[in-house]
């Protein structure tokens, strides 16, 4: 287990208001942080809620339109104004290259840091480091999209049971040996093995699928994860303008989530119509009760 | 004489903060409504201070760093999605056609109106109707970059002076007329020549220099403006980085306004640095004394 959480930076759907912002989401494994999404104005958002940059090195877009992608360059731009060193790692459709390229030139900008674009073109695992994997997955939308899955790798390790740790308050170096496989001797001289005081912990998944039509499809991809976010832009009686614009209600990503039997659901790309979202919310908790609507500026634990 | 006066939508130089956006400003003659620069988030500024878009046909854009134009794009999406009929126009260096043309061909948008693009390549008049004049001029900037000059035409109706309204109080059938050239006979029987009772409207002027190094090759295009909007990104003690970026001071722009003779001074484009910006401010009212401060969402009369 660690550090494994999700920050709403944006959750409306194309028109901004404001209220609500284009997609643009910041998630923290341990110290490292990604970027899911950069709509217009996420600079300002990131600072609206005081996040900072820190260790921020991999920026994942699922799709160019323009409220998913159009803050990349103005970002980019700061990071340059700011001196940054660090690698940035973007990952896109391949015309986004094109489009970062240009802005490049016709703003005459020499970056002092590496832009590594990668293309996203198949399924595939896009990113991994120790204790996390990244795979791209394509979505149902209307120009190529893509969906992300953050998966934390099985860890040999084990972790203490809390009631363990509250009742005989082992010193750091015990629970270290502990969560190497040491057994433990009470005060009162009696044996407690290994396998009594720890546990496997359960890798932790996230999935992120904005923008998409409802599609079961997904299922098999998306199957047990701690939480999904999905987007639903409108309510049932809108479900066909849904349809053809290719995008989900509230009750669909709600039966998407109950048949994959994820841990949670997370709403967002909500059209600017729903001044009250409510009505999304009691649309979708019938269908999957563990249903939250995303709040911009909020941070959402995942498992 | 008519309605003119220009709001600020962002006043901040290239790093946007929580509390300063990039570069825009929406200028309005009579009914008519033209935008100046389209910096990220601009969309947004507009909701904030509730602009609307009505009678909104017409975009400059000064140069092609970031903060004077990344709002454009999603600005023209969201004209789309609400099913905008009436034609845009936008000006700007050649290569924004360029930009324009990939960021609607990458998000697959067929725009449902006309989308004019205008090259700014030399000092030219680029927009005219029967009462103002638009034109450009070359800055002196990193990169190719233009100021505009908003210039009513002199007319030929004269203007009712406010005392004679106030006395006689004439009425709406009675002052079309006086304004035409009629001459006016008081209750008590006494003829008011035309002359006395009217003045000749002087046609306001507004120039937008943003952004540039101080430039007195300036001085002769921007004569008697009755409002010059000078960039000012620095203060005194920064004058070797602002000529090293090609940006200016707020005592040189207050130099420029007074060798130029303008009637006020607006000044914009901050640094970030500068929580409080009366260093500005007092570095340039000894130099012009009416100089004031831009102030993001506020309005200001031209004339």
């Amino acid at each position: 287990m660690g550090l494994f959480k999700v920050s709403i930076l944006g959750n409306g759907a194309a028109v901004p208001t404001a209220r609500q912002h284009p997609s643009s989401q910041l998630l923290q494994h341990n110290r490292k942080k990604f970027m899911i999404d950069c709509g217009e104005g996420t600079q300002m958002q990131m600072q609206r809620f005081k996040f900072s940059y820190k260790n921020m090195a991999h920026v994942f877009i699922s799709h160019l339109h323009g409220d998913h992608y159009l803050g990349l360059m103005g970002m980019i731009s700061t990071f340059n104004l700011f001196s940054r060193q660090e690698d940035l790692h973007v990952y896109g459709p391949p015309e986004l290259q094109d489009v970062l390229n240009l802005h490049l030139k016709v703003s005459d900008m020499h970056l002092k840091y590496e832009l590594i674009f990668h293309e996203l073109k198949e399924a595939d695992l896009i990113y991994e480091d120790d204790r996390l994997e990244i795979s791209c997955f394509p979505l149902k939308h209307r120009i190529p999209t893509w969906g992300f899955l953050f998966r934390e790798k099985d860890k040999s390790e084990r972790n203490l049971l809390k009631e363990f740790v509250e009742e005989f308050k082992p010193g750091l170096e015990q629970m270290y040996k502990i969560k190497q496989g040491a057994d433990f001797i009470t005060p009162a001289g009696v044996l407690m093995k290994n396998k009594e005081i720890t546990y496997h912990p359960k890798p932790l998944s996230y999935a992120y699928c904005c923008d998409t039509v409802y599609d079961e499809e997904l299922i098999p991809v998306i199957q047990d994860v701690d939480m999904l976010y999905h987007e639903s832009t409108f309510d049932q009686k809108n479900e066909g303008i849904a349809a053809d614009k290719f995008h989900a209600t509230a009750a669909q990503a709600a039966a998407l989530a109950s048949k994959a039997n994820v841990g949670k659901l997370l709403l967002g790309h909500f059209s600017a119509r729903y001044k009250d979202r409510d009505v999304l919310l009691n649309e979708a908790r019938p269908v999957f009760e563990n249903t939250i609507l995303s709040r911009e500026g909020d941070t959402y634990q995942i498992g």
